[in-house]
């Protein structure tokens, strides 16, 4: 027999704090709002409990909308009063405990063990935590009957499935793993079966082997990274903070918001930190190119954050990005911070490397930014950290870049329409091995059209990229650099990219220094994702009369060849996107390179890829340094047909020379020569004093780098 | 000698009434603070009067930016009583007058006459008209001879220029006419030369043959549509409404905004009619696609239209679209009306039938509009009036359909990158003619792979459309339909387009019967241009190892074919545009049906056009009718991962039969049969009684066309 449950996740003065936020102009007022409209909109449909349906099918999606307005209702119904919202929750309830086990599993397509409401048992996880919360809610409207018929024939079930017949996944080590913990724990406690919670804390042999401490501890490098990336990060947080809210209510002595130094609070910061300045996340491995962090389960963890490990302007500028908090005692928290600041700007992160492995020295993942005299926040990452399991692309050292409210040198994030049912059910598509997972689709250099290591998920787990140098108090000129010498066999690579400012240039330049090493020739296909319309260059090329794949090499086979043309010196390629220009001037070591014009789309009989463009600097050599730099400039609105700075002012690249120890590149404009020096050295430090023989010539300089200039007129 | 000449466009009281709008968060006091910001930032920069550079380029634009700043310098000098505004345009206008008799006129590159500043005359024009308002508001802080210094090397040879020089072309009836007559009028009064003021309103000879009120008189239709299209009427439209203040102030005799009943009034009330519901007008003849209600003079033109014809909930609605006025009396009054109404919506302009042509029986341009349940403007477009002019495309009864917030069936726009120096000045592109103004870039049918008029100006402006129906009253199902019978030698063409409104369907349906007549055997390209991503078909075709052209007719030239198939009954094409699906079924009376889909990029070496997707449905045949629906359905959110209603609900479309008197289709979804009627009689009225012999069966009906339906389930 069932004892009366109280609400899980809510006391009954935080009820009564929130229930005073009913129709105020505040983040939770507006929260709360909008919840209310959004479940008076599913209201209107009639109760409906279906069968199960394909991945992003009809049935799928009543699922996840019974589970989602259940967990609204439930808070609702104890914020406003609202008999109905109890009502709505008590009959989808009954319903499902009338018809779940009815249900067969379903037959399994994928990977993921199958439930009976859904295809894989991730999302039976997500519907369970949620509908136990909503249960907890409303339980003490019900009667004793009504609660018993859910707990025999819903939860009791469900809880047997996760921890016995699907017994063997619940300690796995995953982000799917929290969702599975948390719903467990939080059903536990809902049923009064707290054996569960124990189980959902410490593993199911409750030794600490499984369960959310260990998970916990050991998902994420102590930099609070997740080697999966934003997207799978942001993904994991939700049930994360929930139940990591409940375990502070229900098993204080755990103090989990100081476990092992905080680690809750360090991930959620380090989550928060990869998001470029408009709060969308990099699409870094397996991603869509759109999540940001007004995502749900990133508004739990941006309240959550306000309450246990405190409120700073950052955090205030997240909210306004969110334009609501988590309808919770930790939300109105920060919705009552932010009612208090009257003029809350834009968030401006600083740069951060963060480390990979669980013991951060698996490489890291650099967030680099700089900001232009208008503000505007100009962010650089480079992967040089692990693969990211069975997510990860194989794209170590790939950079995208992001200024001017876009990214400029773009991601093309996975191959998938989430949840688009006629695209294979919204799961990934072949095209996402075949095309965005491979190096020639990243920001990157593919050598001799093979994929890094070739597309062996073993041999990238097995490897990491190195961290090189990371200078982001650089008064002029930020930089970061990091090696990747075992992603090819026999070939070393270093990238090293800065940001420059000077007066020259509007905006802060992109330079970005490209290395690789080999004792035998081989071909480096550099290549750039990019956007909009090509503008202008400065040489001549053949546009294809026809168009053939750029070759049949895995990746290369998506891309039809649309132009090419063969370039020495300094190549510029210039192209608007949106309402900058972009000019890339690139040059290598090489006596020889050629420039090819590609856009995706071939072998692709169901049109699964989207149409994109990129351009890629083909170059011969032994050892190589591909130099280039990426200039923002001008304005072009086509509505109010304005257009000022078309140009740009970069006219000139030249690489002096480049060795093991240092690589000297020159840059000009009308007025002004840079020479750029940077230590090649592995064990360089910021005081290291570099003498560098290049050219015939001796280099000397303090540090990682340095960039002197010269005036031409 | 000069007399002290006033502000021409104020009146003291309106001055004192604008300075108390400063720092008011109304719609003037937005237009202010706005104008201020943006006047401030120039002011920044040192004043610089350069000599004559490329079209779009530095120095074309610095003219540009000296004008533009100089009109807002003199109002807000007497709006604000900051001297400084003054100052700025007291020392720009003695700068010019400093050097501009020193300037070379340019050297001609297209078929308008050069200026000393600018490459084409129409700019200067611009200028002048821009600057003598300036002068107008300063003249009163100048010295004797600071005036008499910009009037002789300034203003009287600029006049002398436009009247003399080019007199040839002053009295031409032509949009950049008004301009042309608009400077030269307003910089009459600025400098005391009255006579310059009756050329301007009479033409050169006074005796009415050109001017102002010969314009006006010609320029717009009966309907005041204006033949080139809405892009080239919100241009003539700015110097129009301001030029027509300046007469109500200084010609009150002329009662202009009673000229030729409201000439103006209608014109901008037909110029209005035109605009998506986005405020964007729709890109008919060589236009931008982004041109929209809040260009500067749209916002002249529906301030003025406040204070001369009266405000309505329409006029509001543009006003909150624009969230601006004209920085004028004018646009006070429609500040002060906006201020004083709570609750202003967007606007939802009737369905409206435009005519062309002198007295109107040149066609007419066909806005049709519905709403669906979320009160979302659906609105088609169909172009069955007159080839226009040298801007005009070859395409009529092309259509374009727009609803959630986006064009559907897409019109490509222009081939041209406006003020982008790089991109040949900013002029219009060679692709402007070999592609965007070739029948088969539209949504149309191009029989033979030949451009309507065979691409032949002097031909097809000697054609137009003749209107057949236009029923915007009908409670379920709008339409509209027009015939095109000169366009191809032999070739009969009718286009019926309607919306249909059915519980079966979440928004209208679009449903187009296209037919065809002709002796012989033609091919007939249907083609559709859209934009997303392709999501399925119903039908096997052949995705292209090796792309190539379409073929090399002109136009297809810059096609790639990029898959093919053969289809036979209800053709099924769907794709996601943004958030919306879309569902295209279609069919024909022909046995035979290919559908082609394309991209543009061909035949492009110097990527001057946009990537854009068709698909063609060609069938060949002698009479045919090609019948199609357009569903739109279901949203898809990628950032929140959610889809519905991916697929739709139209299942099959079947045309029964044609002839002479009428069309007979049928559509289906899993629950309805519809047949629709259509009467293809030229004569037919709204209360004909049809009865046609289709298929040996007799369809009857009254009117212009029926709907019937069946229920199937």
């Amino acid at each position: 027999m069932s004892t009366l449950v109280q609400p899980i996740l809510l006391t009954g003065n935080e009820v009564q704090q929130l229930s005073k936020e009913v129709g105020r102009d505040t983040l939770m007022g507006k929260a709360i709002a909008k919840n209310v409209k959004d479940l008076e909109a599913f209201m209107r449909l009639p109760i409906e409990v279906p069968g199960h349906g394909e991945a992003g099918g009809y049935e799928h999606n009543r699922h996840k909308q019974n589970y989602t307005y259940m967990n609204l209702a439930g808070r609702l119904f104890l914020i406003t009063g609202e008999e109905r919202y109890a009502q709505l929750v008590r009959e989808l309830l009954a319903s499902y405990a009338d018809s779940y086990l009815t249900f067969d599993f379903h037959v399994q397509k994928n990977t993921n063990p199958t439930g009976r409401l859904f295809h894989q048992i991730l999302n039976e996880h997500v519907w369970l935590m949620f509908s136990s919360l909503a249960y907890s809610c409303v339980a003490s409207t019900m009667t004793e009957d009504e609660r018993q018929h859910v707990i025999d024939n819903l939860f009791n079930p469900m809880l047997d499935m996760f921890t016995v017949k699907y017994g063997h996944d619940f300690d796995r080590i995953h982000n799917h793993g929290i969702w599975a913990v948390a719903a467990v724990g939080i059903c536990g406690l809902a049923v009064n079966r707290r054996e569960f919670l124990d189980m959902s804390v410490y593993g199911l042999d409750r030794d600490g082997s499984g369960g959310f401490l260990a998970q916990i501890s050991k998902l994420f490098a102590p930099s609070g990274y997740y080697m999966e990336g934003p997207y799978y990060h942001r993904y994991a947080i939700r049930p994360l903070c929930v139940f990591a809210e409940v375990l502070h209510r229900h098993m204080p002595e755990l103090d989990i918001f100081n476990y092992k130094d905080g680690v809750i609070g360090r991930t959620v910061e380090a989550m928060l930190a990869t998001a470029y300045p408009n709060g969308q996340f990099p699409a870094l491995n397996d991603a869509s190119r759109t999540m940001s962090i007004n995502d749900a389960g990133v508004q739990v963890a941006v309240s959550q954050y306000a309450e246990h490990y405190g409120i700073d302007e950052n955090l205030l500028g997240m909210a306004k990005i969110q334009d609501s908090v988590w309808m919770h005692g930790c939300g109105l928290t920060l919705s009552n911070a932010f009612e208090s600041k009257s003029d809350v700007g834009l968030p401006f992160w600083p740069s951060v490397e963060l480390n990979e492995g669980p013991t951060g020295d698996r490489g890291a993942q650099g967030f680099m930014r700089a900001q232009d005299k208008d503000k505007d926040v100009f962010q650089l990452v480079m992967n040089y950290g692990q693969h990211g399991m069975g997510h990860g692309n194989f794209d170590t050292l790939g950079i995208s870049y992001f200024n001017r409210g876009k990214e400029v040198l773009r991601e093309y994030g996975f191959g998938r329409w989430v949840n688009v049912e006629p695209k294979f059910g919204g799961r990934y598509l072949d095209e996402n091995k075949t095309y965005a997972r491979q190096t020639i689709a990243h920001n990157a250099v593919t050598v001799d059209e093979t994929c890094q290591n070739y597309f062996d998920v073993e041999r990238a787990d097995s490897v990491h990229g190195e961290p090189h140098f990371f200078c982001a108090d650089h008064q002029q000129m930020v930089g970061m650099s990091a090696f990747a010498n075992a992603h090819y066999d026999g070939i070393g690579q270093q990238r090293s990219v800065f940001m420059l400012k000077h007066e020259d240039f509007e905006a802060p330049l992109l330079i970005d220094l490209f290395r690789l090493t080999s004792d035998c020739a081989h071909q480096y296909d550099y290549s750039h994702q990019f956007d909009g319309q090509i503008i202008r260059t400065n040489f001549d090329y053949q546009a294809h009369k026809e168009l053939n794949v750029v070759s049949d090499a895995l990746g290369y086979r998506h891309l039809w060849n649309i132009a090419q043309g063969n370039v020495s010196g300094s190549a510029l390629v210039s192209w608007l996107q949106e309402n900058s220009y972009y000019t890339w001037l690139g040059t290598s070591s090489n006596p020889n390179g050629q420039i090819f014009f590609t856009r995706t789309g071939a072998n692709d009989p169901s049109f699964n890829l989207r149409s994109e463009q990129s351009f890629i600097f083909r170059t011969h050599g032994e050892d190589t340094l591909l130099a280039s730099v990426v200039e923002t400039h001008g304005y072009f609105n086509e509505e109010f047909e304005q257009s000022v700075n078309a140009r740009g002012v970069a006219k000139e690249i030249r690489v002096i020379g480049h060795s093991g120890s240092a690589s000297v590149v020159e840059i000009e404009t009308e007025k002004t020569r840079f020479t750029l020096m940077v230590s090649n050295d592995p064990n360089v430090t910021c005081d290291s004093v570099n003498h560098a023989e290049i050219a015939g010539k001796t280099y000397s300089w303090v540090g990682f780098y340095a960039i002197e200039q010269a005036v031409l007129v």
